[in-house]
């Protein structure tokens, strides 16, 4: 599998690169960014974005790289869905097809040939960590914002020996129940919603899916899609409360849904991480 | 004069905004974004940007709120241009026109009723800091990258009383010896070339202008646009030294132009101009 380096950028001593490979999981290329701090390096967090993002936005606009060089963690952010395909409904809207993956594996007619995004960023992804830039396999966290958050949930509660830790902001905590995991989950999973049950973190704590470590939640009490009901924090709360999984959930006073808000709260989640992998 | 709030995102505790007003100076609406941090604020910095650039580059990608909150310090970061209107080759190229008003004031056809951004920077939006932000007139300074660090470099050299400090990344130090600033100045002030010396960091200092603290510049050596000698900071260092300006120049080894560059630098950008606006 060949990964070409398209652009590389020197950041706080250490290196910001975007970079492009064939996929075997989408069948497409994929671009993902990496920072990768100069010095030793301790282990890897994977960053995923949401609705509407690229491989560009959190390595562009978090400020992360200074803290991921205090901490000597490496950041992967893939891409939010395939590109270059022309999927019926594929570039309609935002929240759904290109740029809005959700990160499952689609059934559907079309999309099931190249919308494999779970399995992108289990397999494929966590792999080239080991293989491409040599971060052992138990020293790998998951992060991601919103849409990327309910990837991060949904990944590492289904894959606690693959990720160490993980982290959310602003993340769709129970998509089942909300305007945009409805949609999308009808369309990449079709209309039996016993296939949904796999890709909602609510229901999968319900299920009795755990993670050893406590899962770190930032929300911000101003955050439009909060407010409109897409994201329903305290569901995901009420479970982990039921069913003993550790959670720390913090509600940002007055804080909305933007990268100003991520940037604000990185650190916090980058020493959450280091200090899973350091142990 | 109306000034008008377009957005807000609570950053690091303070504000992130974004704002428009009508401009005397331009005759067009013009936008601008600023961080206020929360509590006392000890004075304003004027950030001016590059090339192509809009109010939103710096203040979403320089990763600056953190360090101007620690500083009690506020932003302020004017577009690079008017916008809005259709003046005789404004659209045609990224060196010249919309995005990239090189923070002179025109004189040619056309450009000289609108293309008044020294004005509007010295002038106009030095007063507003003054009566919309209640910033104190001696606690202004100006900082900026590219053409911005050229903007900066120029207004502070010729407004010593109102900019307390100067510090710049990859300015372009001498635009009368490189192709951008030929073009621009031809464009903006004529042929007379007379007239372009007000608009020169380097001759502004050899011809005796000078500013009562150290000036920072900081600049990569991998930036392609100091390869391709667009930025000629060396120039701008001979005649500091001949004229006993204080300069404080660091060739930043492997940095290129770009924000990844100026984030990893930033705070102590801050510090410098926080430095001199606290006595």
């Amino acid at each position: 599998m060949s990964v070409e380096v398209l652009k590389s950028h020197k950041t706080f001593e250490g290196m910001t690169q975007f970079w492009q490979h064939d996929s075997s999981a989408t069948g497409t290329k994929m671009k993902f960014s990496t920072f990768i701090p100069e010095g030793e390096v301790l282990g890897a967090v994977i960053w995923l974005s949401g609705l509407t993002c690229t491989d560009e936005n959190f390595i562009t606009k978090a400020g992360a790289q200074k803290y991921l060089q205090d901490q000597q963690l490496m950041v992967i952010c893939p891409d939010t869905s395939p590109r270059g395909l022309d999927l019926p409904s594929e570039h309609e809207s935002y929240d759904f097809g290109s740029g809005a993956g959700f990160y499952v594996d689609a059934t559907t007619e079309g999309y099931k040939d190249h919308y494999k995004m779970f399995t992108y960023i289990a397999d494929e992804l966590w792999s080239l960590l080991q293989t491409k830039f040599q971060i052992p396999a138990n020293k790998i966290s998951i992060m991601g914002h919103s849409m990327g958050g309910h990837g991060a949930l949904v990944l590492g509660l289904r894959n606690p020996e693959k990720f160490q830790s993980i982290s959310a902001f602003s993340p769709i905590a129970n998509p089942m129940q909300c305007p945009w995991g409805k949609k999308a989950f009808a369309g990449y999973l079709g209309s039996d919603e016993l296939t949904w049950n796999a890709y909602d973190a609510t229901v999968l704590v319900r299920e009795g899916y755990r993670h050893p470590k406590a899962i770190l939640v930032d929300q911000g009490t101003k955050d439009e899609f909060y407010e409109s009901e897409q994201l329903l924090p305290e569901n995901l709360q009420k479970a982990c409360a039921a069913k003993d999984q550790a959670l720390e959930m913090n509600f940002r006073q007055d804080y909305d849904h933007s990268y100003y808000f991520i940037a604000s709260f990185i650190e916090n989640h980058i020493r959450h991480h280091a200090e899973a992998l350091r142990n």
